[in-house]
């Protein structure tokens, strides 16, 4: 184990074991120098790793502190030591924050779903009540990988309202957009593969990366643009790269969408170096005004792009239902499946089968949409209001995120904590990128009906952002 | 690529191109051999790949022939000829077996599944219409990992009246069993390490194995006794294997429930060598006579034992709901469902929770018990009128499953081929195994009713065998 292992291991047990306590002020670098005869190095570094695994907060001009971790961290409990060890990683983190974020007396403006309010509830019990009644013993079998044969045709012919043609043959029912970008993933690749990422990226491709053991080659993206496909070009030329996972509609967290003619680009120059395209796509229904973008996948004459989606984000969360459009990928993909989850629950596919054969969802994602909109104005007007001088909000046309800068000094993670504190989640920069360079941005939920909670929220966290500058 | 797997890949291309056509014989060992120029050792191996394949099959005394694939496996279409040659494994022959099962003309002799008819799908069907009428927007993030609490809470006290103290929060709600094995597996290794496995065993767990890249030592059990702990201990010794995965009660496919004294001596030897111990314990609740079998897990001091279940195999098979007490790896489970598969569908946790709660459970339980003992003991002795002398039934006190040896020199895979050109499907010995101590055997589901079709079904396998005998 590396001097500043030894170090980080040693710090986590003496404050699991309250040898220092939440809120307590630590020995400072030089101090820890002096204590220990390790060189400042090897003590900044531990530090750094205690503090993006968030045991401890750094306080400018102050010094390093034990994080109040009573209140956020789902308790250690002493059989649960040994696992804290073996997941020092961005993971550890990403959980304790999707955890603090089902806590309903917290504000979740650090939630990845959107208000479930602004679902159907009523339709979709109808259209659960319906299969309720007609549940056959034979269904189990039928509704196995590749899925329920309706489902998969009503899909298709959504890609085909937008000109693109997709058979129900290469369309896979996963278990939500999660289990189709992670068999999608494992389709293409071996552990040890290099894959291309985005830069900051879903954390869902950060876990699924560390899962199954691959390399990255992480490309920044512009928070307008999204990928640079120079550089792209250049890290194809120069790694032997099997795959890119990215999102081309309304990416979380930044929110860009892709031109078409930059889609096209992109699914041309992965197919001439002869990677896979994981193309996530959960949030295309999202977009506000004009028609529906395409994804990458209506440019793929390769059937390279595996494209994933989901009803999740804009029908229903809890049935975990999606789906990945395979091409060539689409046996494998199911042979996956039934080795993994063996396949999709049979009465939720025939729930939305059902549902989606009422040919209401288009019209209640006209009126999504709409409430989106109006919603996510009011939180940026009202972000605009509190949030200090410095700030600057990403904001773009579709989906329910805010992307929010804050001046360099202001670490969103200890934003996040001192929020948490206040009952307010926010996403932190840091839960999108394996790097350093999203410490001062957050994730803003912006799909919450704006009352005056919200608004004194968006009060606090303004004040306590200040008070950080 | 070695030299037989350019033969393998030439011949199945000649294949799928029809050069060969199907029943047709190929070229002797001989003769190929001086076609190709290749020693008859590179032949040997590359006939006996395909084979394994399910590309040829090999006929005593006669010679190879282009198996009839037409019939039975998924029509390959051009764009997954490249997929086909990449998953040169076990699995395409098991994925075809699967989907062979699912064809309603087929005698489902090879299904994994038990007989729905037998499953309470009026109660089930009630549960689900229950939720309908309560699911609230709120249940979606209530039911993350770890799941449903009521749920979670029930399993718990299932497991009290065995004795077994499992706390709720141990307990993780999974897509099936199969996503609770694959997520403990997962949560205890790393690619490239060492893990025991029956020999024969799920198939599941070969095609797990090979998805998470790991090293298998595989033990070969008896009928009657299951694994030898001094081959155990040895393998223990000589190599440093993570973890050991294997059903305890009415195994799949041979049907022993090793003892309770048994039992209690593995979990002291893997304890003894810190390696983690995978119990798929899907069968547990199908004992006949007597009390339910403690699992492994009853013995577990040390949190050692991952304990993996479902209500696929005697509830409902399409809920896709299962379980695993997980002990000290209950939070690293979380988290890796979190990123694979996020959760287990809300609505069907909710209605298992539901049925539970009306307690009909246990006198469904009892009544599928009984039923499947008779239905059992008919096709036994229907077997025992039909199958020619030199077959053996190895029958076990519980579960669906006879294990059928067959003369050595009759091929189970072969036999496979020719029963579904009668509308018969088995689950031949290889599916069960990577290595070749299995092909004289098959696994016989045996939870149907028995009827006059599954008479002259069974008559039909018996005419099969003898003329191959």
């Amino acid at each position: 184990m590396a001097k500043y292992q030894q170090l980080v291991h040693q710090m986590r047990a003496q404050i699991e074991a309250e040898v220092w306590q939440p809120g307590e002020r630590l020995p400072s670098l030089r101090e820890q120098v002096a204590l220990s005869g390790l060189s400042l190095m090897t003590v900044m570094h531990a530090y750094q790793v205690l503090e993006s695994q968030g045991w401890i907060l750094s306080r400018p001009q102050s010094g390093y502190y034990v994080a109040p971790r009573a209140e956020f961290l789902s308790q250690p409990v002493s059989h649960q030591k040994v696992q804290l060890a073996e997941t020092v990683d961005i993971n550890a983190f990403i959980f304790d924050v999707l955890q603090a974020c089902r806590d309903p007396a917290i504000m979740p403006f650090g939630s990845a779903f959107p208000d479930p309010e602004l679902f159907p509830q009523r339709q979709l019990m109808r259209s659960l009540n319906s299969v309720s009644r007609t549940l056959t013993s034979a269904d189990a079998i039928n509704n196995l990988p590749p899925g329920n044969e309706a489902l998969r045709k009503m899909l298709a012919q959504r890609y085909a309202q937008q000109g693109i043609t997709v058979s129900p043959d290469e369309i896979v029912i996963t278990n939500g957009a999660m289990e189709a970008l992670n068999l999608s993933m494992q389709a293409v690749t071996e552990p040890g593969d290099w894959v291309v990422i985005e830069n900051p990226s879903f954390y869902g491709a950060l876990q699924a990366i560390e899962r199954l053991k691959l390399k990255t080659v992480a490309i920044a993206t512009d928070p307008q643009h999204g990928m640079d496909l120079d550089e792209l070009r250049r890290a194809l030329a120069r790694w032997p790269v099997k795959a890119c996972w990215l999102m081309t509609n309304q990416q979380n967290p930044v929110g860009f969408t892709l031109t078409a003619e930059k889609k096209q680009q992109l699914v041309a120059l992965l197919a001439e170096y002869n990677v896979a395209l994981i193309e996530d796509d959960v949030y295309s229904e999202l977009y506000f005004g004009g028609d529906k973008p395409l994804p990458a996948k209506a440019f793929d004459h390769a059937s390279n792009v595996l494209h994933c989606s989901s009803f999740s984000k804009n029908l229903v969360a809890g049935f975990r239902v999606g789906w990945v459009a395979a091409g060539k990928h689409a046996q494998r993909i199911q042979r996956l499946q039934l080795m993994s989850t063996l396949s999709t629950s049979t009465p939720m596919q025939l729930a939305l089968a059902n549902y989606l054969g009422t040919r209401s969802y288009d019209s209640h994602l006209r009126k999504l949409r709409q409430v989106l909109e109006q919603r996510k104005n009011l939180a940026r007007q009202s972000l605009k209001r509190h949030l200090p001088q410095g700030t600057r909000i990403n904001d773009s046309r579709g989906g329910y995120f805010l992307w929010i800068e804050l001046p360099k000094q202001v670490n969103a993670t200890e934003l996040y904590y001192q929020a948490l504190n206040h009952q307010i989640s926010i996403a932190p920069g840091s839960m999108f990128s394996s790097g350093q360079q999203y410490t001062n941005y957050f994730r803003f939920n912006a799909s919450w009906a704006w009352d005056e909670a919200q608004e004194a929220a968006a009060a606090t966290l303004g004040g306590l952002i200040a008070a950080m500058m």
